[in-house]
């Protein structure tokens, strides 16, 4: 059965995941913006902001240094992962096993699916067991879904996405993490497609401060519970000014402007 | 052995199987003639109507919206299914066990096999794993039959259609849903090719209300037992006059006119 | 250990397999010469003659039709088969275990194997298994043994059937099914090849009564003990002729000429 | 852990290995020269001969013949096969569990290695569980160390064949069989990379008789401690002769020549 | 958890792992500049030297020799490994299991990965497995973590060691071997990707004394904890005199200079 709500990793309803996989999936060149990000033990101390409900890491991150954090962090324990090295089709491997997560503490599993990709079919039958196995620990279920590989030409087209978000529902996640469309309808769309799933948007690589705020803005307004976010928080030199600015428009519900002037303040 | 007939499934031997697997199979788009429809429990509620004696679903949209639906709705668990973005040759990987569609309390299980695919072997073999644990639960095998892949030019050919049906019996299913082959002669021949195993003709996207009815009508006429239907019904403006005119096609042996009678006044 | 002879299957040392599993391999359009074998029933009454000494059908047309046989057929339960709408190397997937044909009260098992196809090396993986699961149910071993794909030029050729049989040796069956050679003396190399695993001549697409009469007679003179016969008898308008004569010539050791004078009489 | 000395298919610490699995990896053809060896009976009866120590054959060979010899034959249960009908990358899939070898009564498991083929890696994981099996059974293990494939252009090279012995010390056998390198400083060379495994120089072909003990001898001069042999035995009219020749030079350190005369008298 | 510093295979701190997987990897070519290397017991002497913390060699020279040196030697147990017979993109299969080595007493596992590998996905799941198990056992896991393959054009690039360094950390690796960037600033930001996992440098093919050393003289100083040797040491004719030198530079932190003027006395 669908396991309740996954407060676990959230505020009144509301999810910010701060995610630091890049180093298995783009390598060390992600942090050499700020070089001291390098050492996780940065990150998981940004993630002991209040804005942040969760922090999505891979298994040897985990297992170093979440023990120190256990208190103050929750974990999405991220099962598989893949270099940007490899040509080809995309496809990702697991890395972790649900028991090994469970073992950790992780509050959570998160779960990259491509589908699209000639490698679907794989990933499919591996997330089957990785789901019916967090459901026997109680462990929600984080799916990236991102179509991805020959099948797919346009990855933020409107239909791409909303497609992405239903198949989170349609195979069993609890949360799903989805590009952004690129407009609030569409957005709309793609969590009404998403049912009882809970939409976070994907922060992507660093942008504007302001034109991020607006996309995760955007997503909330479209029925968007929260965004996972990576990148636009650890690779700037402030990232609580950014994390300010983000609790104020996830969990007070202001608008960019309004965040920005507070987080200034 | 071959359990007694699929009764949790049936009514007076008949099955009106409401299928609504579209959301991974095809995307949302197949949602947006209706855009309600999007929403499971839109769908969930047209299973309620007397004519359905079943509805088929996903492993997510199953664990969701089911709970709410056990007493009135019979759940036929869809094991596997591919997004439409893949390319190359088809195949449909499973992405629930049997045992978690039990403990779903599904009253049957789904799969889809495409004969003639380059992953036909693959397939068969997980088809054996799933039709043998069934049989350990006692739940009824429902078989999509669908020729497809390099090896099918043509898939709704007669014989092409009969041969689907044929599987159905040599691999163990206890209900096959198959497309219409074209003639009333040709289905006969095709539920004969399937000996005890129920045909059902598969309802496709949606079209002209008689000739859909037609095609029910010819396949009841040529030993069939019922039909599978999705589009057909939750992409109508009132699907509840359409599954009126179903009930009574099916249920009373109506002509489509009399049923179209009946169902308009 | 190889168990004793197959006698479950056999009348006096010799086997006379009627086999029915072509509803699979080409689909129901072997049965419309004859439009009522495509009804399994047909073909298990046919199987009662005194000369049928086992039949050999699959899953789903044993567990459908052989509860009503069981006092008169002994079962051979095939435990893999292919469709021909599949292009590319031959492979027969399984979809049977050797545990369910037991449960189903099965005489013995048969496999299909294509010695010389790309994916010999995952058949023979799967028969191992087969083989070594049957040993523990006591459970005779029957191979159609045909050399198949792109590596074999002509699979009647003397030294490739010779072969066949050789396999079904090493890999441990104890009956195996192959092509006749042609001539009685290469048959005779073939069934010393064999060993001590009885040969049976494949009864392949149907012929002239006489000429198919003679090549059983053939293989019976070069040393085989039986053979495996389908639609040699079940396309014939009176199967019964048939099973007449080969049953003289069986089991009485009769030439074909005076097994059909038998026979007509 | 390693186990003592293979003494149960050794006398002297020298080994003789007879080997008969022609019949899967090259057909019957193989026994036309001397027809009688078609039946495997003929070469279980020359294994009786003193000189062999023990006899490798294939796993339907070894249930139906070896219980009848197992008081005066040490057994070498040979793992895997390969048809030469097959085109493509060499590999050698199993058709024989070691639990099965050891219920046969087997005092040793033979398993085919073709390093540098295309399979390699499904090779090597393979024969890891098939090594680790039969230590727990004690069994030793004997590998057939062949580079073969895409990569291979000479598989006799001096540098290849060393390479095959010390593969064997590398991944865990016991004793290996390699092809002889043409000069005794070659197979000086190989054996030494072999560590403490055994070297048994691979009979072929059949060939010269000098020619064949020649080899024989250079291989026990560089340290190797025996051979196997099938066709340079059971394809001569008078296997008893050549095999009372490799008795002087295999186990009394006879020259070719003394032991042809010894042979002769 | 991870478990704490792998002080098994260490003195101080720091490793020097003397390496002997060449007879697997490149073939007793690699032992012919000092032929006696060939005997595995030749390098288990030479790991007996004050200087070697552990000793990494595979299967079956564990299995053969380790039970001679287990007293003196600490054994990290390689659990993969391939020819350099074979074409095509790198992959190493697994020859033993986790379970294998710690039977044989190994004090260490160690993986060879290949990043960038169309079979990186594999290798991935097969390292998960490997990972999972050995923490199982408290056993510490060296990762030799080299890009290779289609995907990678320059490995020993600043970014791909870096990136192969942090790879180790993100799967869960306890130590690392990667090959030196280059420049001790490229090392310094390998070693800081790799966290708290230790770092060998790679000793690759036999250089010039005064080169080799003042390659782990700059991994020390860029914060790696050792290196891992092979034929930098047993390729030489006085084995010794080279680790004398390492000792001072590893654990006396001496420059090469000093080093070799101390070997040299």
């Amino acid at each position: 059965m669908r396991p309740n709500a996954p407060t676990a990793i959230q505020r009144d309803g509301r999810t910010l995941l701060l995610a630091m996989d890049h180093g298995l999936e783009h390598g060390p060149t992600d942090f050499e913006p700020v070089p001291d990000t390098v050492d996780p033990e940065t990150v998981f101390d940004v993630a002991t902001h209040d804005a942040v409900t969760a922090l999505a890491v891979g298994k040897g991150v985990a297992e170093t240094y979440y023990p120190s954090y256990e208190d103050d962090v929750a974990l999405v324990a991220k099962l598989n992962g893949a270099t940007n090295l490899r040509l080809g089709e995309p496809v990702s491997p697991k890395n972790m096993t649900v028991d090994y997560a469970a073992e950790l503490g992780a509050d959570a599993v998160g779960y990259t699916l491509y589908p699209g990709s000639n490698h679907e079919p794989e990933m499919f039958e591996e997330f089957r067991a990785v789901q019916e196995r967090a459901r026997e620990y109680d462990l929600p279920v984080v799916l990236w879904s991102y179509p991805r590989g020959q099948g797919v030409k346009n990855d933020t087209k409107a239909d791409v996405i909303a497609y992405a978000a239903r198949i989170a529902l349609e195979l069993g996640a609890d949360v799903t993490k989805i590009k952004h469309p690129g407009s609030r309808e569409a957005m709309a769309w793609a969590t009404r497609a998403a049912g009882e799933v809970d939409v976070l948007v994907s922060g992507g690589s660093k942008t504007d401060e302001r034109a991020f705020l607006e996309t995760v803005r955007s997503t909330l307004d479209a029925g968007g519970t929260g965004l996972a976010v990576g990148r636009n928080v650890w690779q700037r030199e402030d990232p609580e000014r950014m994390l300010d600015a983000l609790e104020r428009v996830v969990f007070e519900d202001d608008t960019p402007d309004a965040a920005l002037r507070g987080a200034v303040a």
